[in-house]
């Protein structure tokens, strides 16, 4: 073992132990306390692996996985921008670059190169990989949600051009998890939950 | 899509949700709050993906991240069991054996037993993959608690002899990481953080 690549892996993996104190705008069915960014992404990353059949395009699946795993790990500094936040969105790219740089600076520059490029790869979405994780950012928090009664869109008042914007990333991934979120929706604005 | 299908993987989704609700033993970095399973989860993935070139033996990453995801869930009906907690881990076979049956039978047949399988290999610990999941199953928890100066093992008054039984398992897995490993006891014995 190569002492020295294997403390500066060891100091990336404490760090991103951080994660676990960043919360999300989405709450636990249950109507329980709100998500952090590891939860979500340990959900995500499992439903990438349960739902590979739904996929648009065969896909690296431990890629994908690992892709979801660390997707969210410069709101270590950058913070969470929440998906209707339009004041916080206009400066989230550049947050997220210094960031970036520095948590994937602390692994040896191999794995650095490596986890830069998945997370940027996830940001461009564009392949496979990407567009299916972005499948699983986008269904997970709808799933909560639309299991807590739309709680999240109506503490917000979401509108539904709000959620068809974020959500419609979906059909790049998947038309068939697409088509049963737009059901979801229709039934979310039947009922109240998301504005009209 | 097979309607039908989708719902039974979707209530299995939102029935892993609860793992979020699991407190382990083991405090986040930072003298943190306690973490719960899918943090858990969510860190050992990361992990196995990261520290792979360590592994004694060849091994199916995908497959091994997933086995990771879920080796908990069987906690949501039967609570977390301490590594060091010995009236507890008399019953936790049994205890675990039931929940297994509910909660992957909510799957497809087919899933079920795949995950039921995974589960089930990571129990056995015979594998090549079920030996790399137990080395981060083991060295997580570790480097949380060697961050936090011992504070667990602490708290728990955990001797020598009992977390070596623990974490011996790591040697299967990989001797590298066991090497690491052991230097970090011998350190907090030291210090006073585990009884000699």
């Amino acid at each position: 073992m190569d002492r020295k690549r294997f403390k500066k892996q060891v100091a990336f993996i404490l760090e991103a132990d951080k994660e676990k104190n960043i919360l999300r705008q989405t709450h636990l069915s249950g109507h329980g306390r709100r998500e952090n960014d590891a939860e979500h992404a340990w959900h995500m990353a499992m439903m990438i692996y349960l739902l590979k059949e739904y996929a648009n395009a065969e896909f690296d699946l431990a890629k994908t996985m690992m892709m979801a795993l660390i997707h969210d790990i410069v709101e270590i500094d950058a913070g969470d921008t929440y998906a209707y936040d339009t004041a916080g969105l206009a400066t989230q790219a550049e947050r997220e670059e210094k960031a970036a740089e520095r948590i994937f600076g602390l692994l040896p520059d191999d794995q650095r190169d490596e986890l830069r490029g998945l997370f940027e790869e996830f940001e461009a979405n564009e392949t496979p990989e990407a567009r299916f994780a972005h499948v699983m950012d986008n269904f997970q928090p709808l799933l909560l949600n639309n299991a807590n009664d739309g709680g999240d869109w109506r503490a917000h008042r979401v509108s539904r051009s709000q959620v068809w914007g974020r959500q419609a990333k979906t059909e790049l991934g998947s038309a068939e998890i697409w088509e049963y979120t737009r059901g979801l929706i229709e039934e979310n604005i039947r009922k109240g939950n998301i504005k009209p």
